[in-house]
């Protein structure tokens, strides 16, 4: 039924989504726009998109559904500006990091008879650097996708049957509702796997599996910076373990900037129980609670 | 000239040093001994040695050349048991992963006219988890393998040239220090790079760039058990990104417990300047400060 989408920022995320649609079998027009003209470009050379939209607000008013792929606070941004563009047959999703601002946003501009429909979503997929040219068209394949309904008005007592099922949920014209079913397919097709979860409950999950994991990369890389970066063969002595642990030094404030600013809380409070378990493990290396601690770490890691 | 070699231990990094040697053109005789018998027939099995030797003692006397290749409190009790046993012309080296207490021992009890050569070796290379099963004759492709033979009591005044030219330093045998020199060529072949440093500053340093990755995966690991641990599916969420940080929360603490206690100064010092980048990270989550500490460790990630 789908046969129209924009996809307004062709970053890593937006461009591989066009990749993965095309992959996954969609056969309709996506057209593509991104504030930074050769990145559009790009994606339309690496065959994400069919064309390049000069204005976003337009694109988003002539396809069916629109997928916003920038950070979290330009999403938001484009949320505003579309809830009075566009109809109530026409769905917009997204997919960034933090949800319950986005969600926030939904219920206050979308999902009404009205208006537009929204579906906050959240691929749980990425690299540690973005740009069209790293897209790939399996980005998707195995991972999560969240989504964070509840709450945004879409439905009394919305739930992700009553979504994926047969009934028009309450609040959305059929039409959309029927989109948002669509979509959810597509991401099933990309190869991801779906996950409803409230949102949040799902910024404080991302908060320990996510953000947590990104923000200790990058302590611990602007701390090795300090104490060996002037020797570069001394980077090389840390092997594959050291690189692995590090990897994610190279993420770009850009993105986590708008993802610190809007789950604060529940970052702090992960950081937090990490130095202490940091503590708690330096001030007993040479006693039995150090056996505890691998023990209890080795239990997160089987299978 | 080196035709017997004696590996004590055949675990993953004994058995991986067997495979490697064959790979790299060793023609000689390897015998491997392992506490736990079985780890020693899947080594023989495995092509990574040619006999099962019954006694340690016994094969490392029999042999030119003994590779200790277990835990470091271990590898010190056989450094005791073995330098009354072994004559001048012998040469035995370790992968221990800590070298300030080995090389202590080596002063004590190596190095001298009329007892064996005792090199003191750390190959930067591992898996998350042990045993010949997962041993591999690639390990070393690429990796540094440390040596630290400095106030060993080897040489006056040693350092890397001296003991790779042709004099034979003052300390040991000619013969000794020819196996000295011939083994170092072996760990070339086996695909590893070598580097010389001071026991003190090779501590020091792989407290940074390895035991306080180790530790931080560890105490990460142990953490997202206490908090997502019930919820399998969750684990999934995080991704890639959330399997590469806590890897090595899969790491033995029967390893690790020795690193503890041979290297807890610099591991504690390690530690705790994590755990303040961390707060300091944690207190500016909505500052400018953040931007300093993503540019830092992206500087640390670049080529």
């Amino acid at each position: 039924m789908i046969d129209r989408i924009a996809i307004l920022g062709t970053g890593l995320l937006g461009t591989s989504i066009g990749l993965a649609l095309r992959e996954g079998g969609f056969k309709g027009a996506i057209a593509g726009w991104n504030r930074s003209p050769e990145q559009a470009q790009l994606a339309l050379a690496m065959g994400a998109i069919d064309s390049v939209a000069p204005d976003p607000i337009e694109a988003a008013h002539a396809n069916e559904v629109t997928v916003l792929a920038v950070p979290i606070f330009a999403t938001i941004d484009f949320m505003e500006k579309l809830a009075g563009v566009l109809g109530p047959d026409q769905l917009v999703t997204d997919v960034g990091s933090t949800k319950r601002v986005i969600s926030e946003t939904a219920a206050r501009l979308y999902n009404t008879p009205d208006r537009a429909a929204f579906l906050p979503g959240h691929p749980m997929a990425g690299k540690e650097r973005g740009g069209a040219a790293l897209a790939d068209a399996t980005l998707f394949r195995g991972a999560m996708w969240l989504f964070t309904l509840k709450g945004t008005g879409f439905s009394p007592s919305e739930n992700s049957q009553e979504v994926n099922g047969a009934l028009a949920p309450a609040g959305v014209s059929e039409t959309a509702a029927a989109l948002m079913r669509e979509w959810r397919e597509w991401v099933t097709k990309m190869g991801a796997k779906t996950l409803d979860l409230d949102p949040a409950r799902h910024d404080e999950l991302v908060a320990w599996v996510s953000h947590l994991p990104q923000f200790t990369a990058t302590a611990l890389s602007a701390l090795l910076e300090e104490e060996v970066g002037d020797a570069p063969e001394l980077k090389d002595v840390g092997g594959r373990a050291l690189r692995e642990m590090t990897r994610l030094g190279a993420s770009p404030y850009s993105m986590w900037r708008d993802i610190a600013h809007t789950n604060t809380g529940a970052v702090e409070r992960a950081l937090l129980a990490l130095e202490q378990r940091l503590a708690h493990l330096r001030e007993n290396l040479r006693t039995p609670v150090l056996r505890d601690e691998f023990d209890q770490a080795n239990k997160f890691r089987k299978e």
